[in-house]
């Protein structure tokens, strides 16, 4: 996908998924995997699991992949290629075993909307989502939101609220909007709420209309 | 560790660390091993590395760990058990493979301070850190902080500046110092910056003190 043809509210249906879509590749099957064991070396039992043979396979198959990496400089432009929606990113990004991943649609109002439920790996306080995970997901479902509004920028100030705790395990509405053009500077909104609507974290996003080169 | 016995600057010496010390256990290994896995994921050769042994090699180590998991509610009591440091956050727990880890030292003006390089499955604009990473970092150092001055509290509310970009591959310097207190209401104030100086990014947080219990 080109940037001329990334898809906003003006050309395109609502409900359009604005985030890398699964495609059944090995690469996919694979980060998903590697999610798997995030989740559950943090549920295991520490004194039964055999730990130490997982410490080795694990290491196999980063050594077999390894092996097979280009330098990291070939690799981002190989990884930046394109100038639409990437697949590494760590919220979205369906090759980034750190991300829920959070997949997210646009709407014909303008906002851009997903529903994740978080595991144990994105804990803070006991069965909560940390304060700095439901940042991440909040600055990166604003620029997703700039996105569809036709805009791009660099996130130049965050006004986070914490409202009422964040509930692990439970499916959590992530949602955003570009609210305000002001020259170059590009005011955007969003929260997370729980399925019954209560809002749990709030945000005020500054952007700066800025293209970012990508490595080529 | 309990409570009455966390460290904090009136109480332990510059360069005490209060976050998880590694201790060459096996889940610790395993850990680092799925960390080598996340970030390999992200290098290898879409084209050449055998991607489908590797997701049926990782769905086996999963599958090894979860007929081992107990109920996510007895989990939950074991990883929380006793009352300071714990060891699974995702930013300075060991046995989170999504943290980097973060190590966070006390010194005795009372910040808290460390060094981390972050790689491929942190990363927001073409070699460079996410935005919402460094404000998941900035979030936990300054919660960290307040422990270090004795304090507690959730956070409230995080206003983040961006002031330039935050480099991956390269060290970067995580501090924070609690402000002021005023009642309840606890200020706390951190920065991230390169090894050269160059602020990159700071938050002011506000914080409520306040007591979360932990489950028993």
């Amino acid at each position: 996908m080109n940037a001329g043809t990334h898809p906003t509210h003006d050309t395109s249906p609502s409900g359009t998924v604005l985030t890398s879509g699964r495609n059944d590749s090995a690469v996919d099957r694979a980060t998903e995997a590697a999610r798997r064991v995030i989740d559950a070396l943090l549920r295991t039992d520490r004194g039964n699991a055999n730990l130490e043979r997982v410490a080795e396979e694990l290491n196999g198959v980063a050594q077999h992949l390894e092996s097979h990496s280009p330098a990291v400089e070939e690799r981002l432009i190989d990884m930046w290629n394109g100038e639409g929606v990437t697949r590494h990113d760590p919220v979205t990004g369906l090759e980034n075993a750190i991300a829920p991943p959070l997949v997210l649609e646009g709407k014909s109002d303008g906002s851009v909307e997903g529903t994740v439920e978080l595991t144990l790996a994105y804990q803070g306080p006991p069965g909560h989502v940390h304060g700095g995970v439901s940042a991440l997901l909040l600055d990166h479902t604003l620029g997703v939101a700039n996105a569809w509004s036709g805009k791009s920028g660099m996130t130049a100030q965050l006004n986070i609220r914490y409202h009422s705790p964040t509930p692990l395990f439970e499916p959590l509405t992530v949602t955003a909007k570009l609210d305000t053009v002001d020259g170059r500077k590009i005011n955007t909104v969003g929260n997370i709420r729980t399925a019954d609507g209560r809002i749990c974290v709030s945000v005020e996003g500054l952007f700066i209309d800025k293209t970012v080169p990508r490595p080529r």
